[in-house]
């Protein structure tokens, strides 16, 4: 229901045309049949299938000549949907290319490498759709280097800061999540061929020639072992995916919390202007109850995919503990989650690259929300001009009284603090007072810092440019393999 | 994918033939449309819509009038598919009837009271297969009462029990979860009904009226308040479903353990003895690789259902934090993990009364496996007569150190307690040991506790016969609302 | 670290003298003894223990008795504390009485019982700090039932809500979870009794009798089975748990959003006046580096724990998967999870009973905040009253373009309505149009809803009266058993 | 109570001694101070604190001087201990360094610090207690590299393999968990210095240099930005612990199934010989209650702390979500999770080593239970072998079915095998057929595995070597800094 094409799709399933991940009936179809056929391949220069073998179950493997309903049913007899896959594989064939079909394999060999090749694909999505979600922050971090605006902790306004500064966290938490997802795209996605129980028996001695022409065949790197009840590479892969989404959450959420009516800081952009909810309906962010309304509509639908992301790494970190060379339940637990967190993550990018790229930011409302507090936000500024005079605890208390004052009696810091008496005993005018106030004056390394985060941005471009999606050559393992939709358009 | 009719449906998603809960886009869909109709009707009896309102929107609130992968795409504007819904169902009305459809509600209206339908016929689901399942465990219970084998802790041999005590504890654990979802099958499936805010504002003071009259019309309990933000009854609906689904898993385990070749003390019956993966394919259990195998496919699939679900309960429980009067992301991360919640509940119960119903016991290996422990498990019975004579930790000592001389030479556990001259100085025959190792003559209170189990079943049974599914008269807020479908049809 | 007394102890383990819930070493080896003194007892009413050997094992059974670091030591030889202390307890006493510690009982039985134990003194003050906070919500909720603010969905100002109208949905929160507590406290804490597999067998047939006295002494139900891997009992007391935390996260996650500087509608009361961070230090919700601020420390405190809780809750459901008749590790998953949550649930029901209890509310600025949104959140109200004019949808959308001139012309939402001449000529003059927009005229049934709330938690109120903290005698198993401390004391 | 030296603390919290990771509150006092400590050399270093100031904070600044309790009750006065901290620290200072105490810092600067502080030394552990881990399977790998088993799926006997391959799989499993520990260990703990909002203004323009001899004094990397709500690195950290919890699960679940009593092919060494469970107690592994028991309690223990994982880790990413410049509740949610994540992670990779090193392999029993099966684990190898003479669908069908027939007739495999005459007419004689079942012949790859899994493992071990504990010198950022330790010796 929420992959693309689905009822709620639209919000959590975000279609490859928007940069999500397809990890339909379809897809998954497709990546089975894309090993199965790659298998076959392998099998054909190993000399264990005969020639064009290859080539007629690579001809042979496309979904769209099999039935995903009819496949479930059977996929109750056995636990999983391959062996009635290959059966009817294997009868769309003659011999003695049907002999090639699922040789040597285990149905777990074909569900983990597929699940390899649908987490590629995802993971080029989520580097696609977080390198423009970065390119935007670091838009927005240079063009608004010295915005100042209130930071808030807690909620609750404490010193300035510059908007630049704060995209400039969003913007390195994304190319951290960017250089991790990277990582595990590059060196964590391997071929899974080990047989029934992980020695590749039945192809006697062939065993591992044939995984690594597999692994070749797929651009899949080759492991070591077999991995059938090893899932670090399942409890990586899920990490860096869970790491890329919070990366997002916190974006979404601080746009959430800027956008409300009372702060008003930054709006969403309307998207596509020609995003309306069918003939009458509303632009983005519309309300079908509420007119007036302008709903954040990214932020919120980036959020609605993050919150369900926690639960599903600690589902496939739980389902991890895997019994001797094959676990009874727990690999089965993994598809589902793996699938949503594969979509989630992928959407969650898409969202959020969108919502930075549209971000509308009102400078005017920032200073206007930072004069509003009446300058205790720099009430810190104030405790350290006088700090140097009394002591930074005796500092700390003066200020704290005055701001006190200022909440109860409701007249200006400013004025509180020029009132009280143990300021001027420290010597301090009320033109001092007044520079200690102005926000621009107590911005620190601001501008230093979004410099930083910037100057860092560039090398961690480059350093990705490396490993661009479908850059599949860079792989550790990449063979010279026949490419799967070559061979099947012949 | 993993709805019913999907590739891995018939493992994750059972549909209704099998007993499973229906979260697809068309049962959704349909839920979204039995509320709007339901709210036409109510208008219409509260005087605020037009005579003949209800039942045209009724009649045109059909799924198959709308395109869920249209919806799906309006509903990225909105951040969910309502207002699409609504536009497309008004557009096939004629005034006034048109006017009727939405009146007075908001999205969250609609998606929330859908989820409530989606639930009821979910926990109806539930609840009839784990009855199924209960049935079957108590017949295992009744008929192995006396059926001893060995208990184990740590999945170590420890002392004997009867298999009528171990179905005893999976019935007990079943009957629990029953009663728990019937509580909240009864008392906390609400409408929701609130407008933008809570308020009900746009209907007047006409707002509670029309709230119960919707509430009367779908057989669902009319809230205190609106509960938009109020999610307490989304994470008792998720911990009943959760605490089910535990109560399956546990069971699964069992039998997989119970399974294993070399146990041998269950296996899964072949379910429907036509089930077979296609022409010449393997009965359930089978394999694509190792042909001798028989999986215990049920209990498999069980737990590759319930294994996913502590995640999903996380996932609602986390989300229950919502903002003021509708949250920014936390409800629309409810929506996808609460219909994997229901269908994997559901299946996981189906999978459960097909594994116990069929499941084949084997009190022979079960005596055999007891046997061959060579009277080790009898041990805590040894140290209780020898206590009698030498106090309890002596007696404990003693025999800890007799069982560990029998593991390390091999020599029987009879013959080395037999040749401990401080059994014999305490006065403890031969054929006392022999009494004592026994196992028949060491099982407590098993039999009475499995009366006792049995007893308790059926109080449950009665108790919950009242609250049948699909008796929704009993419901607290049942009305004579006319069915939707008996409107539809006309 | 958390708990009582600790360095975090402040914020995540209130102590007993502000309601929270002891889970310290202290408490469990406590917990532990009174289960083998009441066992002891219990052995000796049922004639197989020695007259006096239950007074005796009572009196030595005083966790200051005993060396937690020590048995902790040992307790790593045999997985569990319990063994090491049975020794130590025995040590301590003279036969026979020595010869009545721990017979008949396991490991699991000690701890099981002692959890139930821990979980009841927890429970009792989840449900009095949430009973406090209860009647702090409904006081705001009577007090506040006509206080106009803005309603707020997805972070943005809607249509006008009351104060009273939220308080009252955080009171139906509160005291449906303290319904379901009460449920668990009063029909799911059972004493855990069943041997080394849940036979009873080293009792001969006393061993039912055993347990049912045992629970008498206990003040626990007495279950229809052992429950060593029938987790149910857990996952529904989790459950309750953390529905009760999520009631509170949703409180506290409105203040810290309503205390926001650019909202101003609601603040933190001081608490105890006389608390501040040693001398010289800040009264509650002061901050280390900026001298002006007032955090909402109550409420960051109580999310600080809330947010805890999803996850341990998982991790509870997953260990209720346990094997045969002792889990290998899901068992010992169980304890530290568990007590986090009694402890973590505990403290934020007394930081949200403080929160509520202080909570400063400031009705004029909740209308400023309406005020100044210019009439917006009253779109609907205009639109309903368009739409008897106009039909629902044409007023829905000519209203919203208003808002949308409005929002970017700056010019008032109440002009551009005025000036739009399709107004005018529905015959809508400027005093109708400024009463749609009076926020008081638009509040539908708020008030009659908090009506029905404060009513409702009224006979919530009467009902859990019945079940009072400490009134042990109404637990179904109660049973006429004497007072371990009373026996302790002699 | 999980802590070294509490109740449970044998089980969950080994101390250092052990190998464990110290998280206690002493553990994380002191990691404050050292925090506070470093910061007041790096102010005097740039010229911002009196000469002297540092070496004076430093000796003052020892986790003894500081009482936990009275600090974690004026916790609750700001939220976090740190103010109180900083205030007693200051107190038992003259001037000036007292006015170097905290300067620039805010409460979360030195809390988050003090967690790298704390993370560091526990990755140091699980480092080294998996360095011990990989040694340990390395040789169960070399020694075993032969010894033929029964392989396992699903929990049934599939086809064989050798148990040096099952140790190469843990073994493969623990040294990518080390390779991720250590890149996270090398590349990402860093020191967290911002101020109250992340410009450090209250430092003037120095506030970049002062992070930077912070970062240099403490080891630790210095960020681009300071990181306060980015929590990227947090989640990363209780990823890599998280893996390796897995990992060593994996190992602990296999081995209480190879361990089961009935199947016995390995079971766990005693441990230190001379630990008991204090006078008369039984050794590692005994019961309380059944004197034979030799329970498998490492393997159990860490499966009792890897259970826990999956829900710290959900916990820990649902709260990278944090708002603004400091988050109100999510930022003080990771403080217990992140201790418990480390505390077990480190425990449980102690108890696995523990586990490895003193295995007892039976080679005797696992050829036993192979051919206990009478031959049927080599029915893939039989189909295998037929499939070239009958072609592979027919030759599995065939084998299924002899296999079948075995099952129910009680005769033996091999007998319904030479029965089958299509066997005869595919021309396999009886010694064919018994060549075919021979489990040393059916091997494939294993032993070829085994050496590859060696040889990474020798490889990832000089990779490793480079960074080994407590050479910090290799870290990116370590500067010239003062040990704290030394200076506060002086």
């Amino acid at each position: 229901m929420s992959e693309p094409g689905g009822l709620f799709g639209g919000i959590f399933g975000r279609g490859a045309d928007a940069g999500g991940a397809d990890t339909s009936d379809a897809a998954w179809l497709q990546a089975m049949l894309d090993t199965e056929a790659a298998l076959a391949r392998a099998l054909e220069r190993a000399g264990l299938a005969a020639p064009g073998a290859g080539a007629a179950v690579t001809a042979a493997a496309t979904a769209a000549n099999f039935d995903p309903a009819e496949l479930g049913r059977q996929a109750a007899l056995t636990g999983n949907p391959v062996p009635a896959l290959v059966r009817a594989l294997s009868a769309r064939l003659p011999e003695p290319a049907a002999a090639a079909v699922h040789q040597g394999a285990t149905s777990q060999d074909i569900i983990d490498t597929a699940m390899m090749l649908l987490a590629r694909a995802a993971l080029d999505a989520v580097l696609a759709r977080l390198g423009a979600a970065a390119a935007a922050a670091a838009r927005l971090a240079a063009a608004h280097r010295d915005t100042v605006m209130t930071g808030r902790t807690l909620l609750q306004q404490a010193v300035p800061v510059t908007f630049g500064l704060v995209a400039a966290g969003w913007l390195t938490g994304i190319d951290e999540a960017r250089t991790a997802l990277a990582a595990v795209r590059r060196e964590r996605l391997a071929v899974q061929f080990g047989g029934a129980a992980g020695t590749l028996a039945s192809l006697g001695d062939a065993g591992p020639r044939v995984a690594a022409l597999l692994a070749g065949e797929l651009g899949l790197a080759e492991p070591v072992l077999p991995w059938h009840t090893n899932r670090v590479r399942i409890t990586e892969l899920a990490a860096v995916l869970a790491t890329a989404s919070a990366a997002a959450g916190k974006i979404a959420r601080d746009v959430t919390l800027l956008a409300q009516t009372e702060v008003g800081e930054v709006r969403e952009g309307g998207g596509d202007p020609a995003g309306r909810g069918g003939p009458g309906g509303p632009g983005r962010g519309g309300s079908s109850a509420m007119p007036h309304k302008r709903n954040p509509v990214a932020a919120v639908a980036t959020l609605g995919c993050t919150r369900q992301v926690p639960g599903l790494l600690a589902t496939l970190t739980a389902a991890a503990e895997q019994e001797h060379q094959r676990a009874a339940g727990a690999w089965h637990a993994e598809w589902q989650p793996l699938s949503a967190l594969l979509r989630l993550t992928a959407t969650a990018a898409s969202w959020c690259a969108d919502l930075l790229a549209g971000l509308e930011v009102d400078a005017g409302a920032m200073r206007a929300n930072l004069d509003a507090a009446g300058g205790l936000p720099l009430a810190e500024h104030v405790a350290t001009v006088l700090a140097a005079r009394l002591g930074r605890l005796a500092a700390h208390d003066l200020v704290a009284e005055a701001a006190a004052r200022s909440a109860s009696t409701g007249r200006p810091f400013r004025d509180e603090l020029a009132g009280d008496e143990r300021v001027g005993a420290a010597g301090l005018t009320a033109s001092q007072i007044d520079a200690a106030l102005e926000p621009s004056g107590y911005l620190g390394a601001a501008a230093e810092l979004v410099d930083r985060a910037l100057a860092a941005h560039e090398q961690a471009e480059s350093k990705l440019a490396g490993h661009a999606p479908g850059d599949r050559a860079t792989g550790p393992a990449a063979g010279p393999g026949v490419s799967p939709e070559a061979v099947r358009k012949k």
